[in-house]
């Protein structure tokens, strides 16, 4: 790719994005669209319109509020796990800037003024990018000291801020968990592999004896759990009902204000699809339909729970300090029974990964791991081919008729700048729900813990196939014959490869940017999507605000996209520092963007206190020992002398990682006793913390079982909002 | 070494063992020598002659009193860990007897029948012993097939009997700790890196309030750690007087019985030693020094108390299950502050190692690691020339004046036959205190604790200077040029040289337990230093009660040296199937040797409840995956096409450690609930418990601190014995 299409493509973006941030300052100060540009604050109760007051005109207001915002906003409207992920992008900024600071007026000077070489560059020509980097500067030449410095430079700003920032994320967990409210989960524990009960015992009755003697003073009650799919099938079924009896009547209410005051009853048929069949009146078979089902689900709710007791409960405790106390303590001498752990949010947990017992989820996860790790080698090869392919002189050659096309001046040029990173972005949409289902296939059972481990296995998957396998993908072709003779050659391969590389990632992060954020902001699709079905499908108020949910930040494919950006903007920062300003602006504009996402539309769909920056911090720091490896092997392949002068960096950067781990790391595993040792202001209403575990097909009918044993309030889901 | 010598080594050895045990019949019915023979029995108050009534005369009464005892009678005379060491000396007899059932029916006709091969053997001839190994089997023999399955036989038998074994320990250690008695240990937990005070607090209220917080209604008291240095060493020079101030009013009283009604006073002179300096009257100078100290000692005390508290602090609780629990909890979101362990027993407090702080502590482990490293492989270079050089025929060249006595037949086969392996016997000696010293300077405060990791650096520095370093020594001088060549050499290597050595080992096993054990059960040395003692040096009751004090059995040194011989039967068993019976002897006579050394004699130092288990079945596993690693490397020497079909093994055996470490670990790391949550019988006395922590130095005077707020019994050392 040369200069020019580079400009094209970065001009082209940036259009893009002022086009749809003028969309999204015209769009969402219309009365109508205030469902989807403010939808969190509705949902808090909240005035949607309150800072029109201030800067009725301006477009870039969204932009001073975002930057006015506080931490505290962040945490009140959206909650920790947010906050979190602003450090995270704080920090990102960070380092970038820091880094820049030295990097450009240091090195691209140093790089600009070298007499240069030619052949080390991939396209056998210079273009005026090339000549700012570090691949410019000739063979062992005393210049590449200041790359050496700007490697360390960069090392040392990561470790600082990382460091303040895993302070600064641990002190945001400890003031959430610390604070004086009833969450239920603070008084529950999950435990699991519940060994079978002696004869002549109920499960109920073992759980109980057990943690009552252990718990005398603050143990409240158990929930065992029970296999509820039948359950579950039939409670969805009449909920379905219900939905199409609301949607039917709304329809029979707005029939009778026309011409026809008795209004037309709405009719289906029973058949197939709603298209074969009896005719018949809607409202009353729903309403038929829902009798017949009701007894059907009271007595399957007591055959559940009476017979379908499986190997797991939740326990409650009138004291958090005792919840979190006993999730860290071993219950019984041999690790596989009775593993007591925190409790996540009531509608996080995975109810079905609850009894898998300790010899399954241990298998299952070895399993899950070598079906990613061939995930992630085997789709190296698509990969190579599509970055090899989608080059418009490979695309004219084995697509002649498209020659015609690729002949306008401007369309090659567009097309030059947009065919590869297409490819790549569409490639990766696919993955990310394969990779959750394969982590709840493990037997985690918590929704966010889930996520994590998908987000890993996204990260590893993306660094390894897009950043390694289109960089090394692409000099693959030419070089093939030399790898079969030896495979040593693979490092110098991939430091060689690297420069040519960079103005491909260039394109790649400011599309990434510019068309991402542009999207995330004006929320051009869910607009659209609202619009149409309020108009042609919703009937009833409950469907109309299923239509305008907003939806969660998506941390599980979220983060490792910007990881990627990360590690390749880091891995390029000292080889081609004009990456790096392109790094600032997508992490700042994300930044900006995300927090009036945050603020205004985003609502979180769970809460796990920030449990996901360890994660975060494992990649960041995966991928500064990936960028110091990179520079290892590229001095090498720049036959400097003092190469070895890097050697320390990445056991620095172990040192580091384990100072750290064991530091803070504890925390996000165990709740620390001094952040729970206070109780909570009011005494919790334990009842109400205990039918906020229900699950929803069990607790919507009157109770009559012996679970059941007093008649509190049937408030079973919305408890978990406390 | 011919087979000629081989067989006198063990006659010899043999003839010193009957010797010494006829020696021990005889000495052990002395009246005058029951403090020697039975000192476990009489320090409890035992009759040590119970079991004459039965047996009288019978020389061999002390072998049915040790088969007929009860594993309960070795945990009541002489604690957990001393049943624990039995479990492991029967796993090895265990192991090694069900091996020996198939492998020595079945490998010593296949090897012995074999037409054979020379060539293979490291002496270039054969002898007796060859013939039965399985280097006399020809290359690419179908023969070798029975030696594929000899090493899944031996690996097999051992998992099976090592997981029993796991679980028994496992039930031995949960039974001691449910046990309704009062232990101070389990009353209590240690707290170390306290943060610094706040302003306007004591360190001690800083530590109650924190605790108090936690754990309102079972928080007893906290004993804050001092800095005893100076304490100590007042304390150290009274007791010093005292004793000898008792020795001398010994002396003044036996010089009254004689011609001298009056008596004579003793005298010593005050300067170097007692030998310069005024002539003066010993009681009156000892009466006076102690005088002059105790103020001292009391405002030392004072001072010490009050200002010299540091960083770390003893909790004690009312409650084992709330101790139990708090060990296990995380109190602080930082680790590196208010980290809370288990207490060990008081008597195995290291103090001075408390106050380490989190990054000292740590720093040290890995400057001891890396000296330890250091030092297992600038050993390795010493014991490889001993053992070369201490071959007779080596020996001649290089000291001719040796020749004449050299040529004496008898003389000759004798020193052939002991001193390479008396060299590595004394050798080894010298190694344990300073494994110890270096443990302890890791900062582990439990000396049980310290004991198992100078115990785990010694089997380390064993397995790989005496069994891979004498192996490979030997071979290593002729061969020295060729590994220069190509290192990876090494592996053949070892596995060329190992059946050259058998014999070597043999002699070393058999030496090790005859000589070893005989010297063990005849308790000569101890009865010789005894005698000597009491007419020479003893006066006073508790100078003769420390002469005869019996020692414990020392698993520091003993445990290594044991694993140490289990390796290398492990290792040989299938190459030289005639170890094995060698290994049972050793193992078994051990069992019955030390079982009544157990009842009788040995009085363990202290009790961590089966905590050296884990360590021992660690290296059981190690040794087991060096004779898988050294089976494949032989039966690749021996050129057998289907060497493959050994790698399952070591990929299995990791696999089984993994699944035992899983299921059974934990419990030997943290005390499960379960096992605690029955209250003790009596009501605990906490005072009793507190003093029974406080170092001897701070506990013998009146207290006037506050730390000492309640003038409860003085009894605090005495305590620890509950």
């Amino acid at each position: 790719m040369d200069f020019n299409s580079f400009l094209t493509s970065l001009g082209t973006s940036f259009a893009i994005f002022v086009v749809l941030m003028l969309l999204f300052t015209w769009l969402s100060r219309k009365q109508g669209n205030a469902v989807v540009y403010y939808p969190n604050r509705i949902l808090k109760g909240m005035d949607p319109w309150e800072e029109r007051r201030s800067g009725e005109r301006n477009p870039v207001a969204w932009i001073q509020e975002a930057i006015s915002s506080s931490e505290q906003d962040v945490v009140t409207m959206s909650g920790v796990d947010t906050a979190v992920y602003f450090v995270f992008l704080g920090t990102a900024v960070g380092i970038l800037v820091l880094a820049s600071l030295v990097l450009l007026p240091l090195l691209l000077p140093v790089a600009a003024s070298d007499p240069g070489e030619s052949g080390t560059n991939s396209n056998g020509a210079f273009n005026e990018l090339d000549r700012l980097a570090m691949g410019h500067v000739q063979q062992r030449s005393q210049r590449l000291w200041a790359f050496v410095f700007a490697t360390y430079w960069v090392s040392i700003v990561t470790y600082y801020l990382l460091w303040n920032a895993y302070k600064h994320v641990s002190d945001l967990r400890a003031a959430a968990l610390v604070a004086p409210v009833v969450r239920p989960q603070q008084f529950a524990v999950v435990v699991r592999d519940i060994p079978t009960p002696p004869e002549g015992q109920s499960r109920k009755e073992q759980v109980d004896t057990f943690f009552r003697e252990i718990y005398p003073d603050t143990f409240y009650k158990s929930l065992v759990v029970t296999n509820n799919k039948q359950v579950d099938k039939i409670w969805q079924e009449i909920e379905g009902y219900r939905k199409k009896l609301s949607h039917a009547e709304a329809v029979y209410v707005k029939s009778k204000t026309g011409s026809n005051p008795a209004g037309t009853r709405p009719t289906c048929r029973t058949g197939f699809l709603g298209l074969l069949g009896d005719k018949v009146d809607t409202i009353d078979y729903y309403h038929e339909k829902i009798n017949e089902l009701i007894p059907k689900l009271k007595a399957e709710q007591k055959v559940t729970l009476r017979e379908k007791q499986q190997s797991s409960a939740l326990i409650f405790f009138s004291s958090r300090l005792t919840a979190a106390s006993a999730a860290q303590n071993l219950h019984s001498r041999m690790v596989d029974t009775w593993s007591v752990v925190d409790a996540p949010e009531p509608c996080q947990i995975i109810w079905s990964n609850l009894p898998k017992n300790f010899y399954e989820r241990h298998i299952r996860q070895y399993v899950v791991y070598f079906i990613v790790f061939l995930t992630i080698v085997f789709y190296m090869i698509p990969i190579g081919f599509v970055s090899a392919f989608t080059t418009l002189s490979n695309l004219m050659k084995l697509l002649p008729f498209i020659k015609p096309i690729v002949k306008e001046k401007v369309l090659r040029t567009v097309l030059e700048a947009y065919l590869p990173q297409l490819a790549l972005i569409i490639f990766l949409a696919l993955l990310p729900k394969f990779l959750f289902f394969l982590s709840v296939t493990e037997g985690i059972f918590s929704e966010s813990h889930a996520i994590r481990a998908a987000s890993g296995k996204y990260f590893y998957f993306s660094v390894l196939n897009v950043f390694i396998g289109v960089t090394v993908g692409g000099t693959l072709f030419s070089t093939f014959k030399t790898i079969e003779k030896d495979p040593n050659i693979i490092v110098p391969l991939l430091a060689n490869s690297l420069p040519g590389n960079a103005t491909f990632f260039l394109t790649y992060v400011a599309l990434k940017f510019f068309v991402g954020y542009g999207l995330e902001l004006s929320r051009m699709v869910p607009l659209i999507i609202y619009h149409l079905k309020r108009k042609y499908v919703c009937k009833t108020e409950a469907e109309l605000k299923e239509a305008w949910a907003p939806g969660d930040l998506g941390y599980g494919t979220r983060i490792p996209a910007d990881m990627l950006i990360l590690t390749i903007v880091l891995c390029y920062s000292v080889i081609a520092p004009v990456i790096i300003p392109f790094g600032v602006v997508y992490f700042g504009l994300g930044w900006l963007v995300l927090r009036n996402q945050a603020l205004k539309v985003l609502v979180p769909s769970y809460e796990s206190y920030g449990n996901f920056w360890p994660h975060i911090y494992t990649r960041i720091m995966a991928a500064l020992i990936l960028f110091q490896l990179t520079m290892f092997g590229y001095f090498g392949v720049k036959q400097f002398y003092y190469t070895a002068i890097l050697v320390p960096l990445p056991i620095l950067s172990l040192i580091f990682a384990y100072i750290c781990k064991q530091r803070f790391y504890q925390f996000f595993h165990d709740t620390a006793l001094e952040v729970v040792r206070h109780e909570v202001k009011e005494i919790p209403n334990m009842e109400h913390v205990y039918r906020s575990f229900l699950p929803p097909s069990l607790a919507t009918e009157k109770p009559d079982d012996d679970q059941f044993d007093d008649a509190a309030s049937q408030g079973s889901k919305s408890g978990s909002a406390v």
